[in-house]
């Protein structure tokens, strides 16, 4: 699932690589209005319009400039820039996004890029899964058991590299062989917070490590913001995991909205501090309450790759199977487990596609996952007959999980 | 708040009784063909209807139904029926619900009333707090505060009296010298299930206690089914704290629903089997997520009397307040802290009005309940231009709680 390496063409002329390489060091990251500069007249001559004016006129130096990219090629990495075939365009979408936190927001001038991976097919399917430092040992653990799924299923796990669910992330892809992508809000080899150094080079080894700053940069208060906005940006979507109710995390959120990204959020106790955000997010419809990494991939992969399954529709979940979906139920033997690899096979899929279409069933209560194998539930053994007679009845308990069970209180 | 004692005019007429009574021991709770005919010919055709056929013709004994009547008068209870004041007319929807579970429902024939509180009145304003029997610690505490703050505010706990979540809720309220109401499932003097007894006898004090079946009925598992949707129909709305994934509790839920009355649940760890159907019910948009009882009553008190704040709206929160809300804002001084009575005297308000206020300011962050009284937030000491300034500019981050802190992840 990893080592994807490729000779990334640099499309974006030498001169315009160099301004944006500028633009990073001698301005604040994201800065809205240099960015509409770029955009208006771009890099080099915004770069060249700055040079001319205060306080950039006494300060400039193109040696240093320069200095950061010799640094950046002495660790190996590459500047990635707008144009290149590795820029993941889905970024562009934080050039037209509303204000997050009372402040304009931009896409980055450049990106600062360690590691094997090409950006725009690392992050072409990838959740961003984030949350507060002061994580509880809950936290953590959903952290990285959603991101175990989701790397399993072939996504990328896009995170900001802190202590607490960030790590429980980047940990919970790499423990399955995973791609994860880190997003420090210093130089891209500045490895912050400290007591991540070696997880973070863990990831430099087989995902990415990139930053919006040249290499050196401190990590600073404001840069933990804007490093958010990009967090947000490269991922298809987001998933919080724990935030208190005034935590950073909920500045991802933010920033998700912003740029039109699917926001997901896990739920947790109401007693606790750590859940307050989260549950306040799905609460205000902001969020999309989920519990597993097949529920996020309903939420953020793209339509017609995951099938948006009616969630409580009025006709039975069996009929309005999409063809490829029932065909994969129907290779599920009615009495026996079998597994992923084997179910592929019989309905004509990739494995990863049928692991992606099995969550997908077992959301919806058809199948199961047992020691053995993936099996059918009495509800997936049902008939699509029955399910329609029941559903032609108008019976709301259909709707509700287990409404029908008759368990009594 | 407790003791409210009527005597009740028993408009419907005693012929009409007698025969609700026999319904009552002869027919099923809720027997929806039974429903319809008592809809159709009224009570009295209905059961010489019934008299005249298999099988009641061989087993029907009119002195089992005088023997009942005399066991609840003495007892100290009446039997409620429809066309008595005493009634809650709410029931009736019950009778056009769709079906739940796959079973259709229907209003009870009558009810077996024990308790100082008239009907009606106790139910006017009532909330439903259900819950798994096999309920965490959680649970428990979350049941148990949410029906404090409710009763508190001057509203009715009903639930079913069952071990977990129902007896925690019930005896929240009583905690707080507040009203609570149990169905049970059996008749109204089998304080089932037993190790709840002492507190049912403590409900039947001051609260209300009843059934659909006779005295001396047996709590059987059909009883638990139709038992839920009483539950469900008396209040006006239901939250359910914890429920596993199969749990009886969701079958509430879908009475809930089918009687078009709003339904909340509480969020929980994903990670625990009793919170499963909570979370499943938000996620699918079937349960609105609540964690306090101020946000209880933000879904379920009557439009008009709870203030329906926007929660996410574009434009600044304090302007959009409701002139007697803003006018109990006013009375928040700056800096100091106050009693609810005595905001209550500054504004104008009963002390009931001001508490379910203060949690709806609470709820957006206006004020803050401290150790000494109410106070002001940052956010309530704004003035209102402010918020509007800051509307008017399209900030995402003012929809999302913490967005605008600028606190580095």
């Amino acid at each position: 699932m990893t080592g994807m390496t490729r000779v990334t063409p640099l499309s974006a002329p030498p001169d315009e690589r160099w301004a944006r390489a500028a633009l990073c060091r001698y301005c604040a990251p994201g800065d809205p209005s240099v960015a509409a500069l770029v955009r208006a007249k771009g890099p080099v001559a915004a770069l060249a319009d700055l040079r001319n004016s205060a306080p950039l006129r006494e300060r400039f130096e193109a040696a240093l400039v320069d200095r950061d990219l010799t640094e950046l090629d002495r660790l190996g990495g590459r500047l990635v820039v707008p144009g290149d075939e590795e820029w993941p365009v889905r970024l562009d979408a934080l050039a037209t996004a509303p204000r997050v936190g009372g402040r304009r927001t931009a896409e980055p001038f450049a990106l600062w890029v360690r590691g094997p991976l090409a950006l725009d097919d690392a992050t072409a399917r990838s959740v961003a899964i984030v949350g507060s430092r002061a994580a509880t040992s809950y936290g953590e653990h959903i952290g990285g058991e959603l991101a175990a799924g989701l790397a399993e299923r072939g996504w990328t796990v896009v995170s900001g590299g802190a202590y607490g669910i960030d790590a429980a992330s980047h940990r919970g892809a790499l423990a399955v062989g995973g791609r994860t992508v880190v997003v420090l809000a210093g130089g891209c080899d500045v490895l912050y917070p400290p007591r991540n150094a070696t997880l973070l080079e863990r990831i430099l080894a087989t995902g990415l490590v990139l930053s919006e700053v040249p290499p050196g940069f401190a990590s600073m208060r404001e840069r933990f913001l804007s490093r958010n906005r990009i967090v947000a940006g490269l991922a298809r979507g987001t998933v919080i995991v724990e935030a208190g109710p005034r935590s950073g995390a909920l500045n991802t959120a933010g920033h998700t909205l912003a740029v039109n990204h699917p926001l997901c959020a896990v739920p947790g106790p109401v007693t606790s501090f750590s859940s307050a955000g989260c549950n306040a997010l799905i609460r205000r419809d902001s969020a999309r309450l989920v519990t597993t990494a097949a529920e996020v991939l309903e939420e953020i992969a793209p339509v017609g790759e995951v099938l948006a399954l009616p969630l409580a529709g009025p006709s039975g979940v069996r009929d309005d199977l999409p063809a490829i979906a029932r065909r994969l139920l129907d290779a599920v033997p009615s009495r026996r487990a079998v597994s992923a690899d084997r179910l592929a096979g019989k309905a004509g899929l990739t494995v990863p596609e049928a692991w992606r279409l099995l969550g997908v069933l077992q959301d919806h209560g058809l199948v199961e996952h047992a020691e053995q194998g993936w099996v059918l539930t009495d509800l997936g053994r049902q008939p699509s007959g029955a399910a329609a007679r029941q559903a032609a009845a108008g019976d709301v308990g259909a709707d509700i999980p287990g409404g029908g069970s008759g368990v009594a209180d």
